[in-house]
């Protein structure tokens, strides 16, 4: 392109990413960041959310010079219905995953897993407890069994509220139900916002709104909050452990296996192949001294919690694991992989390998990964990456920095283990005023933000005001590259998170896992408000997505706002062309639901709106400010 | 506007049609043409479906100058996703109405909706048996319940296929196992349509239209048979009668209500309230001669096919019948509801009323229509539209022309009845010639093409070469107005289609249903297939939609060619951006499913390829051309 690009010093914080850009501007590599440039300026019509392309008597694009489309749809019909679609493609993704996890429950049981088991039994017994299946003197295969069908119900018609509704307070389910908002079954919800969204159906964009915030916490307390509970039985639930990240996890002396998506189901047998003897035997033929299976993403996220792989990088950071040259093998499930990976792994010895039929790279090695043949699959897809290591070029290796302590684990079980069995320190904590309050930090990268600045800089700014920060997603590798994910990080905190964590030995801010695991930061707000027996929207708390991207995003913001939780994004989704839209986001939902979405793009400014929430609901709880 | 507006003779070939555009033009009422004058031209790239707005790192637009969006996806993975998408928001809207039936039928299991009844108690036995459930010796409501359940399973997670693909030939269920097109779960295909497509998903586009085809066939031969099938067991299965269509079916001297939309489970009850004695009593005492209930789109083809109610129009006709000043209300349900009706009803004195909570109306009179109360409210909303006659401006009515006659009510029981109670007179008059073969004309308008131009031109060529004709949806009211739908219509037929219909007393075009209903035709397409041994692919029929707008017709599109139906549109979905995409759907699918789609603006080129296609399947089947 014509366009100058832009100084590597404006896309990103990191060292490690800016030597990789370097190099990938030397070697010819074209990025994410280049391809934005391509990109931009976008169609303002699509930003604004005012295209329609729902039927072809379009497309159409409304403004105010032509306020109707073809059908005389304005703008706020069709801003509400994209984004009804949008936050469904995000609450479909996160819910078909936790379907698949209910699949591999179900061949366990079956006896047609052989490498899967039931590691976490206590919880299975615990989860079937809650949502009322008998556990008294039962075996455990027969109360899996029942379990794995109450969350098939969940996915179906039959049901008037998904089944892990019962964590959620009464107060909020009774305002959920009174506008029409219990989510039913989750791929109900989804199939009818399609419906919705089909020209000449709905034509109301408070009622579509009301609709893609159902769908939303169809994902958030249904097919979210499914596949991290049974990710928790299948492969045990995370508790604290070290591990390190950054690109210099990437190590010049081995098989390096990059594991990207998001669900465990692949990469945990992958992990698991490449600890065999026989295959680091054939690594070590072929001159490396291992073989090293670090993380991408989410699916790094949960092979991080459990196992404490490294991880290698968020979202940015994808393309340029690559670029280091070392990679022997990317393998990824689905979700938030970038197509341009293919490329990129074409312009090294890199083998990139798919393994769902449902999310196919045209160019990349394709396996019908299933659970009856997992671990077979598994062992053929290392080795693989250990035979590219011979094909690897020594010139066109480099691997910058040193990687960086990082402390995982966290969750709900091992936070409350930790709190010595009950929430009770927690809230003496939080009504001491030692934790003034709590914000979820989550979700993406996005190359119109400098990378990872915001992500790190609203962590940094809420620790400061002793606000704890729970991350999961690709905030966990920011926070962690920022040095804020071990317990020295005190330093950074207020006094009263120096002091509380500081005895916990734990750090201010608490990887909580993967994006689907931001469901387990709502339990977390459903426990603590049915302790205090509150609302969730009367609780201290909050929720920031600062560089999101993905639709799963808009649909996680969309269910915490519902939850009751007041939540940040640093820009805005395309529906700015609709002031009915904007303002319910932005405010009308505060009085529906008791949470609305705010945007700024600033991070003191975002920790200071956070720290007025919070002094507002402590007052409210009658506590300090 | 500036743009000087069509001439209305170019924008429909009707006379009512062009007496109401001029009183619009002379009232100053904005229709459908004028808001399409206003958004063309439209966006090159959303009509070539290369924009992306699946992520916010966008929206995105790509070209031959910026081949990849931002995350890498090129016009092929663009293109695809977009496609899967709209063929989802169609399969969502048929399915989630067969859902509603399924929840009726619940209903009266359950006795909680007095004013339904099972009417076809011999349909739903035989529907039963089909779908493997045992009805020796049981009672009508155990197997209802039965069926019930079956049909909800329908819509999960737990099926390897759709219950009623029993009626599939086995050589065509073996195709779609290979491919991995057998549609499991109706909302299961849908929201994993709705992952795939996420960012980072599937990024090979034959991998994301194959899921397209799986959608589209739990459409098929899930939500849309299950709604037709139901409908049929509610409401009576159609038998022939006689009704009449177009603007003067609304009556000057009677209170005029129309019904729009697709599900006759609010529709039936409009009807049956307004012939309530109470409601004509009170009609009169305003003035009225009586209650008219007429029919516009798919609701419309319901009560016609059932109830003999007259058709006011289709599509690119339900503006046009409020500016006839003579209706009291407009009474919708869902889908093909132009939002522009709201404002129209306003110009004049017309109550718009909605009557589900997913397809809300800003502006309009809504009912929360459940079965539990439907009668009640049924007569809420009649009174309504009586009340209103008092407001109708008489110097402010024009109703054009005399109605036409039609003859309706062709379901599969009828014309099998009608053929002496099996298929073999059909298939001899196939093998004989006189029936050379048979093409679906279905689907929509579309203000891009001149109303009606193509339906009604391609129904003509096509019966004057002997191939029968079945139209569903709004090509009825198009045929119905052209004559074409009664007995007499032989006259403008080939030799054979009007010795044989002229033998049976029925037109060469037959009235199936609604665009649900072609479910109807598929089913009698694979009757056909299994009498004659062979795969539906070999059968020398088509369908059309030539005046097509609707994600539907997309899906119904879909499914039909991945059925092994030749498939022709009128113009094109946003796909042509995307060259593996295009060629897949015009000719890569034919060696997948042995049918593809072609595209065709001229009604006598399409039907010279009807002509071809059908010689060769004849040929294959070892029959004269």
């Amino acid at each position: 392109m014509a366009k100058e690009p832009r100084p590597i010093d404006e896309l990103t914080i990191w060292d490690d990413a800016k030597a990789m850009l370097k190099k990938a501007r030397r070697e010819g590599v074209e990025t994410v960041h280049d391809r934005l440039d391509q990109q931009t300026p976008h169609c303002k019509f699509c930003e604004l959310g005012t295209t329609c392309r729902n039927c072809t008597m379009g497309p159409c694009r409304v403004s105010e010079k032509r306020p109707r489309g073809v059908c005389g749809a304005d703008a706020d019909v069709i801003v509400a219905r994209n984004f009804g679609r949008f936050v469904t493609g995000g609450a479909a993704g996160h819910s078909d995953h936790g379907r698949d996890l209910i699949e591999v429950l179900e061949a366990i049981v079956e006896g047609e897993a052989p490498d899967y088991k039931i590691t976490d039994e206590g919880k299975l017994f615990r989860l079937a407890g809650e949502v009322g299946i008998e556990t008294e003197g039962r075996e455990l295969m027969a109360v899996a069994e029942d379990l794995m069908e109450c969350f098939f119900a969940d996915f179906g018609s039959r049901k008037k509220s998904v089944s892990l509704l019962s964590r959620v307070p009464e107060v909020r389910k009774e305002k959920w139900a009174k506008l029409g908002m219990t989510p039913r079954g989750v791929d109900r919800e989804i199939a009818e916002m399609m419906h919705r969204t089909h020209m000449g159906c709905d034509n109301d964009a408070p009622n579509t709104l009301i609709h893609a915030a159902r769908t939303a916490l169809a994902d958030g307390w249904g097919g979210s909050m499914i596949g991290t509970e049974l990710s928790d039985v299948i492969f045990g639930t995370p508790t604290p452990k070290m591990s390190t990240a950054n690109l210099a996890v990437i190590k010049e002396d081995k098989v390096n296996l990059l594991v990207h998506g998001h669900n465990p189901v692949v990469s945990e047998m992958i992990l698991a192949a490449a600890r065999e003897p026989e295959m680091v035997a054939r690594a070590k033929e072929l001159g490396a001294t291992g073989i090293n299976v670090a993380g991408l993403c989410c699916t790094g996220n949960e092979l991080l919690m459990r196992q404490g792989i490294p991880m290698a990088g968020n979202h940015l950071m994808t393309e340029l694991a690559i670029i280091t040259g070392a990679v022997e093998a990317v393998v990824v499930d689905y979700q938030c992989i970038m197509p341009s990976l293919v490329q990129i792994s074409g312009c090294y010895h890199t083998k990139f390998i798919d393994t769902a039929n449902k999310a196919r790279f045209t160019g990349a090695i394709h396996f019908d990964f299933q659970p009856r043949t997992a671990m077979k699959q598994a062992r053929e897809i290392v080795s693989i990456a250990i035979e590219a290591f011979a094909e690897r070029d020594a010139g066109r290796v480099e691997i910058p920095g040193e990687p960086i302590e990082i402390m995982t684990g966290f969750s709900n079980e091992a936070v409350i283990e930790a709190l010595g069995g009950t929430l009770d320190p927690l809230v003496k904590a939080i009504a001491d005023g030692d934790i003034r309050g709590a914000v979820g930090i989550v979700g993406c990268n996005n190359p119109k933000i400098k990378h990872d600045s915001l992500n790190v800089g609203l962590t940094k700014e809420l620790i400061k005001k002793d606000i704890l920060v729970i991350v999961t997603g690709c905030v966990t590798t920011a926070a962690g590259k920022a040095g804020l994910l071990v317990p020295e990080a005190i330093e950074m905190a207020g006094p009263g998170l120096k002091k509380i964590c500081g005895a916990l030995g734990i750090p201010p801010v608490l990887h909580y896992g993967s994006c689907v695991d931001n469901s387990r930061i709502i339990q977390l707000c459903a426990a603590l408000a049915n302790e205090l027996g509150v609302d969730i929207s009367d609780l201290p708390v909050g929720a920031s997505s600062p560089e999101w991207y993905s639709e799963k995003a808009a649909a996680i913001g969309l269910y915490a706002v519902a939850s009751g939780i007041y939540t940040h994004l640093g820009h805005p989704p395309n529906i700015l062309g609709s002031e009915t839209v904007t303002n319910l986001a932005v405010s009308g939902l505060e009085d529906l639901v008791g949470a609305s979405f705010f945007i700024e793009p600033d991070a003191v400014k975002t920790a200071e709106m956070f720290d007025e929430r919070i002094k507002a609901k402590r007052k409210g709880l009658g506590l300090s400010e």
